[in-house]
């Protein structure tokens, strides 16, 4: 028997990855959402990169409604996202604004309406904001906004009458950085010891999921890691 | 000879008309940027709705261009945005967002972009975001979210190396409720006293322009109207 069913929007990435493994560890039944499948989940939804916002909505949709067949989950994890520098000077502006907000905001409007669908009351939902985004981002401006896009929806989605099911709690994490191979790639120099480590937060949502120190619906939680020690700040 | 010249994004909306008024009566050189032209402005660009971020931009790079000559603009006042309610279980909650998106988020990067090209050192660029989307918005999920990405670009835009021409100001205006006609005509049983004239923010952007009262760049000022008179809040 399983502990419970779980879908991770952005089931392939690293912390994506992660996250599948904790939770399929830990006997739950695990169905992906990204770009690629994930062959360590029970199912995957697979979403086409070139496809529309409204097209990409209707296929994760439909792929949930016909993987789940009528039933709920006990939460939708959302940690698909992604990265690109730029000010309002630079040559690729619009095109690094698109690309964060097909990104970031895009998957997170389809978890907040698959929420809505396949939920289980006192379920959870979780997206992922950015730290940094709490204030002025000049230096990359599209990401910033897609994130403060995404931070916004989740004080919503945590208000009454969001169209989530009853007593669900919507929460977002919000890292400063996540220790994860491609970061340790580019930023090389860096003091690892202040990045969050993935098993970190797919233990997190995990305790979420069993209603262990869940947050209140609506919350943003800064992941602050400092000396490998990371503390949760709801801003 | 001309008092300066203005730039207004929507200034064929219910707003931006004010503020084409005002500023024409004011003796100010003014352009407008569209869906429809304005025929009281000294030139209008016109954009299609049907066109793509990318395509809408380079329309509007392209005609301020042409219809600048070299010249550059005192302000820049983007006025353009609109309405839409819907919450995660709404039918057309993807549709929401993304009307709010590519009428709220699309403008202001444009006007972020051409203000990087176009704007005068120490002149002034303004945005319109809302004062419910500074908190959650759960009733109008879609437009909460677009005005809150516009609420950060607007603190980006106030950082340095924002992209912006040296000492020039970013500012967010945060109406509550705006005294339009459609406004009165979708609301007519509401209080108008706590509405905002149209003519008060066009005299505050004039008032701005000319460097009276000018709040900090990167400010979000909520426009707080009560029994007819208006306080300027930043946020």
């Amino acid at each position: 028997m399983s502990a419970g069913r779980v879908i991770v929007y952005g089931g392939r990435g690293a912390l994506g990855s992660i996250v599948v493994k904790h939770f399929k560890a830990n006997n739950f039944w695990v169905g992906t959402i990204d770009l690629v499948a994930n062959d360590e989940a029970d199912t995957s939804v697979v979403v086409n990169r070139d496809d529309s916002w409204a097209a990409q909505t209707t296929a994760v949709i439909e792929g949930l409604t016909a993987a789940l067949g009528g039933e709920k989950v006990d939460a939708i994890i959302n940690v698909a996202g992604g990265w690109a520098g730029g000010n309002a000077g630079s040559k690729d502006f619009q095109k690094s604004c698109e690309t964060m907000w097909s990104q970031s905001v895009w998957s997170s409007t389809i978890t907040a309406q698959a929420a809505a669908l396949f939920l289980k009351e006192g379920g959870l939902v979780t997206l992922t904001g950015a730290q940094p985004a709490l204030k002025g981002t000049a230096g990359m401006i599209g990401y910033g906004m897609a994130k403060a896009a995404v931070h916004q929806l989740t004080k919503s989605l945590g208000q009454d009458n969001s169209g989530l099911p009853k007593n669900s709690t919507a929460v977002a994490i919000l890292p400063v950085t996540l220790d994860t191979p491609m970061n340790r790639k580019w930023m090389s120099g860096a003091d690892f010891s202040s990045w969050t480590p993935l098993e970190f937060v797919a233990e997190l949502f995990h305790k979420w999921l069993s209603g262990k120190e869940r947050p209140a619906s609506g919350s943003l939680v800064q992941l602050v890691t400092k000396e490998n020690k990371t503390d949760l700040v709801v801003a």
